[in-house]
């Protein structure tokens, strides 16, 4: 008997059955229930899971693509997921505002650094397809209408000011215009509904999803019905990463307890990633867990003070509260700063945060340098002494560190820590002084699934694509390697989305 | 209709299907067939996947718990898996040795030395379990006939001489005797049979595997048919590690090419560990390979000269071939020194494997010294100027180091970095001169599925433990963290195989 036979047998076993009896059978220990038993609730062209970054480019591009029905489901109650709030800054080699400024920089030199601070273990090839083809996904943002700052910024890791930086200094900058633009296409947009499972056909090809409705993430329930969705060429899972995920995040790294600060929503738990090691997906770097160097101890999540500092750390000092010292290059790669952060500690090895020291007039042109003196969680000196006395800094030491550095500043070379100096170039250090405190928070999930440069996910036993299954975005991993540099996520992210929709319309998912 | 009706409709239904019928339902794209449809071949009470350190260690103490029949499956064409071929290297803190010798040593400081070389994401707690229970483990080879080298060594990252060593210098020392007391016990051992799925029961309860018998490992194939195997307590996979997926650990390192040595069987695939992800097992620290820092470019696999040289790296320097300095602590731990060997390159990058220098009368010492001559992996010179030459290495500076060095012998202390020099007391570095060349192989997996104290694995979604599956040995992951200490995998493999066994004698697998 052929497993044909079988199925079309249980198919009329199982007709009368409702969506509900048939949820039972998929879930949650089997990895999938055959599609020949499934009365389809809905079907689309591409069914899309979540609605961020990923998310959303892909819907468009989608669109774009001549794909006519395109759907997106999205968890929580509001869309645009951990994208809507991260710190919306796009890195772009040979950008229109590179070429207006005349900053010298290729694909080949972002692809370097990138290498560089994936410590030997990132996917070059995958890096290069995403440098290729994020003008095309700038391009995209500006089409719906984003806004960014009138410059470039240089971040942590990268040779040169490659950086945009939305107006409003977050995410939503972007996914707010992509989330109009695909409406505007006619893509369905559908929030409370979370994906519960897979559905595959013959030889495990995904032919749909399992959505249960009017789900209450905070309370971890679903107050609807449970839908059998088909999508005719593929499901696109873009839901971003786990840190949220604290059993997870604690598998990988013991140490990132419930205590540990974390910049992501609380969505950010990873469960349609685990659906996917269940029918195969091979998982890759989830040791890899970064935290962001930029974060402050004094509130809750991304904050005010990762914008702030990010922009800041360029023409900033971070020393070391019990020494008055520098003690790391302010823009080395995250996992060098934030390695040197931790190390910030008294003798009892209690955390002591250090301090990033900035001229108040170079501090104060980022947006929030005023939400982070109202909200307490920066501090204004007119003199270094008050600073010293308030921070319990020696003061000596602290002194002389300052006017090391400004001598750097003026040198054009940091003899300490070897930070590039161009962005510190007249940007002494001195009174005014604006301070904040810096302590790493749990950011970014460099592990996922393995994903090649159509988006497919490969399966774990064969080596092959899984059939009608794409991912994009933080859920899928290996791209970056030991430590991704910021502002790379955003480009990753809608270009791999992109990518998924070409697959998708090209009928090779 | 409940699933409990579905499952006894289909059972109906499925009746007179034969095994191979029911397996195409099973594999490969779902993660579980139920068990109420199956028609169980062979019956018994453990059923264990594997036949190595920790397959046979929970063979016999199953025995000795009481549990009736116990039946081994190995894929292979021999009993003893990659363990028989590893170093023989057994790590017991507060060992009979170490009390005859008057060896200062204990659980936590054999832990700490763990928890350092695992660099912060380590599991203390399952270390300490596999500490504690290291003596009761030894004890069972003693009580087998293995028999060790009369003397203890001090590998890599440990602050002890707490090693033990086969006799034979290899793990069949070990594996050997273990396979004849399982015999002797009554243990039910079958070859060439490969487990290819699960099969589960109610909420997702494990009940079974299918094997595969008369399987053809080097072809891949099974000439024989697919049997449903019923474990009435447990199914515990002890299948080691995934060094020759050479596509798993490539996602993982992409530098790990197929052209990397390794020193594993090639049976370590990981399709077992692959089968437990499937269904829900939480992957964890895939991304963490460690390769052998004392093995050498000149021989296949393990080979001779790994053993040779982690007996007398304490006492030998190695040096770079380009400078003739030494380049780190010869005894740090294997990640540590893995990427110090692998930073000796010449301008263009291609690796220049670097020397290990040893006096040639304590070099002798070892078993393995004369079939590393005899083999032509290894060399011996009678003056410093004959090895210069035949290496290329600058003779001044390296008669400097080896100077340099002996003054470190005879103070204790040295100076360069920091090698704990007690071993090497009174073994000057002088005429003649052993020599091996050294370059890390791909050795072991730290990553694999999450397991906890009881080698229960528990699952992604729920947090609880599969129940009925157990995991033990190279194949249950995080527990070492990033890089794990030389001659702690057979404690580790022998106390979670003895674990897993009381765990299902108790009832609770």
């Amino acid at each position: 008997m052929s497993e044909q036979t079988i199925n079309n047998t249980r198919r009329k076993l199982l007709q009368g059955l409702g969506a509900t009896g048939l949820a039972a059978v998929a879930a949650p220990t089997l990895a999938g229930t055959s599609s020949k038993d499934t009365q389809w609730d809905k079907t689309y062209d591409f069914v899309i899971i979540g609605s961020g970054f990923a998310a959303l480019a892909a819907a468009i591009e989608a669109k774009k693509q001549g794909i006519k029905s395109v759907a997106i489901f999205e968890q929580m109650p509001t869309f645009g997921g951990n994208s809507s709030i991260n710190g919306g800054l796009f890195a772009v080699p040979g950008s229109p505002m590179q070429k207006k400024e005349g900053v010298k920089d290729s694909v080949d030199q972002m692809v370097a650094d990138q290498l560089k601070s994936g410590r030997g273990i990132a996917d070059e090839a995958l890096l290069r397809h995403v440098a290729e083809h994020a003008n095309e996904a700038l391009q995209m943002t500006f089409d719906a209408g984003a806004e960014y700052l009138p410059y470039l910024q240089q971040l942590g890791g990268h040779s040169a000011p490659r950086t945009y930086q939305t107006t409003v200094a977050c995410g939503a900058g972007i996914t707010q215009p992509l989330y109009k633009m695909a409406l505007s296409k006619g893509v369905e947009m559908n929030k409370r509904c979370r994906m519960s499972g897979f559905i595959r056909g013959k030889d495990g090809a995904i032919e749909g999803v399992t959505i249960e409705t009017r789900y209450y993430a905070d309370r971890k329930v679903s107050e609807g019905e449970t839908l059998n969705v088909r999508a005719r060429t593929a499901v696109l899972v873009a839901t971003g990463g786990f840190s949220q995920n604290i059993a997870l995040r604690m598998a990988q790294d013991p140490t990132l307890t419930s205590d540990v600060g974390c910049t992501n929503i609380k969505g950010a738990t990873g469960e349609a990633m685990l659906e996917m090691f269940r029918i195969g997906a091979v998982p890759v770097h989830l040791a890899h867990i970064q935290s962001g160097p930029w974060a402050s101890p004094d509130e809750g999540g991304f904050g005010y003070v990762s914008n702030y500092s990010i922009f800041n750390f360029p023409h900033s000092i971070a020393v070391s509260r019990l020494t008055g010292q520098r003690f790391m290059n302010e823009i080395a790669d995250r996992k060098t700063r934030a390695d040197a952060e931790l190390s910030n500690r008294d003798a009892e090895g209690n955390p002591v945060p250090p301090l990033m020291i900035t001229h108040y007039h170079d501090a104060d042109k980022h947006p929030n340098c005023k939400k982070v003196l109202k909200y307490g969680v920066g501090w204004k000196f007119d003199t270094l002494e008050d600073l010293a006395k308030h921070f319990d800094v020696p003061l000596k030491p602290l002194k002389a560190q300052i006017e090391e550095y400004n001598r750097y500043v003026d040198s054009g070379v940091d003899e300490q820590f070897g930070k590039p100096m161009g962005e510190a170039k007249g940007k002494h250090i001195k009174a005014p002084f604006m301070v904040v405190r810096l302590w790493p928070k749990v950011h970014y999930c460099q592990g996922g699934v393995k994903v090649n440069q159509m988006a497919q996910v490969e399966d774990s036993l064969t080596g092959k694509p899984i059939k009608g299954l794409l991912a994009a975005g933080e859920v899928a991993g290996g791209i970056h390697g030991v430590s991704r540099l910021g502002s790379c996520s955003i480009p990753e992210c809608m270009v791999m989305g992109i990518t998924a929709a070409r697959t998708a319309a090209a009928g090779k998912a």
